[in-house]
């Protein structure tokens, strides 16, 4: 199960109705959270969300309504008296940009480890300790500064097959080894994994776009992806021309990238200040990809895995 | 005229409930800031303040929760297209403090001048073309950490009287040139505005302490003032201790202090977490200095003259 909470959906300006757009991940005993704008700490103790544990902080690009949050965020974990290490990772120029908000958050009680993004990470071997079947993914995508989106995965154990692990043998006391990927000897044979595990089953997709115009990368990214929170900061088409020159989205832009990538659901965020009511554009996305939201500070589910 | 507004009376840390200390100054077409935590530009929002054509950023001190919010302040003033300069004073380590911040901020649209206290400045010495009957000064206050208070004051110009000119013969077209400060010659009889003016009149006085202890030099620098906005961090006499410990102080000492200075009324501001409800605590205050008002996110108010 991935839960997954919207603590923003405002773009560029942090505004009293609605804060700078951010999502918190929790899953498998890991907290993930992507962007930190100014007030991203507050919107989280709105939605009743603790950051305190948060291990992983993946940046999407260092516009400030993306990272201005940082220094606050850091000095309150250290008030807290956290000792755990905190990940940060982010595109090219992490080193760089992080360089003043480590200076402004001075010293702290934990390690701040910065990291660039493998292909396709587990992060167990980021945080150990932690379940092997869960991945995140950095994908670049097209903002008037290099910037990426994430994907995070939870992958599905395929099923043990009871039945023919009795047919081939294999003592009940053996079946927990061959659950976790590792074969057994019964008599002079050797008993693997995929003799007893059944078809490989759909895992969980999760992907945050962070800011980002209409993109191949991003399409491919989520591919049946089960949640994608994407920047939609323009609501009418009319404003495709604007979007494109200032690398962002509108509603539609946002439902056809959805649709495209074969996803399940999609809640839109990074709203531009002249969006008073998002539900005024929804159309606009719905007409293309019905299963839109207009995501809002606070919204909130759970990602299951399917029967 | 001066108007203050009290963006947010949180200490530490900016909650739902309540921003981070910060207070709006507006007088004689200039408008002063006092402190910027993280959330500060949201908290003006929504107390329908415009932060765009703030001159002066007065920093009390370094600590996070009273800086964090210039980057993204900075960025929207750029977005906003400001092209005026944006003066920032503080106490010693002002441009090191900075350093990390203007570099987040980035390429701006105007310049950011960065400038120490004197004594006591005209406020027309910094920006050239306002009135020049405004002063801001900077008073050494007690915190862990090099901290100091501003208290602001616009003095009042002498009567002018109509029936001493006449006496004297002056012309009355020669009348505002002597109301301005400036002598004239009226035959062969130099006119001074001494001889014109009547008694000094009482100016109005106001306080921003930032974070500190009780101190004399804050009680010096609020002697007879109209308003102070003074941190009281703890509610309880219980926690002097820790109060004096972590350099705040509680609200009975807040009290004590506007009351030692001749201060004329008070509002309590900075509260700890712990505070839920500050009116529970307001009669350890009251009880020493009646005219207390526990502060909130958006009070207002508008100084006058006295007739």
């Amino acid at each position: 199960m991935i839960n997954i909470t919207l603590l923003g959906t405002s773009g560029l300006l942090p505004t009293p109705e609605r804060a700078l757009t951010s999502a918190l991940l929790g899953c498998g005993g890991t907290s993930i959270l992507f962007d930190c704008g100014e007030g991203t700490q507050t919107a989280a103790r709105k939605a009743s969300c603790s950051l305190a544990k948060v291990d992983i902080i993946a940046l999407t690009h260092y516009h400030g309504d993306h990272i201005f949050g940082l220094p606050g965020l850091m000095q309150t974990m250290f008030s807290m008296g956290r000792t755990d290490p905190l990940y940060i990772t982010g595109p090219t120029g992490l080193e760089e940009n992080m360089e003043p908000i480590l200076k402004l958050a001075g010293e702290l009680s934990y390690e701040v480890v910065l990291f660039h993004m493998g292909a396709r990470m587990r992060i167990c071997d980021i945080i150990k300790g932690l379940p092997d079947n869960m991945f995140l993914s950095a994908f670049l995508t097209e903002h008037r500064t290099v910037s990426c989106g994430y994907s995070f995965e939870l992958e599905r154990g395929r099923r043990f097959l009871p039945d023919r692990a009795g047919e081939l043998g294999v003592p009940v006391d053996m079946w927990k080894t061959l659950q976790h990927g590792k074969s057994v000897t019964v008599g002079d044979m050797t008993v693997t994994p995929d003799m007893v595990l059944g078809e490989p089953r759909e895992g969980i997709k999760f992907i945050f776009t962070g800011d980002t115009s209409p993109c191949r990368s991003l399409v491919e990214a989520a591919r049946g992806a089960d949640l994608m929170i994407c920047e939609a900061t323009y609501g009418d088409d009319d404003q495709k021309d604007m979007a494109k020159e200032r690398g962002h989205m509108t509603f539609s832009q946002a439902a056809q990238c959805a649709k495209d990538a074969g996803a399940k659901r999609l809640w839109l965020a990074h709203y531009s200040q002249r969006i008073k009511d998002p539900g005024d554009y929804l159309h606009f996305a719905a007409d293309i990809f019905p299963d839109t939201v207009c995501g809002y500070d606070g919204l909130s589910t759970e990602l299951v895995h399917r029967m």
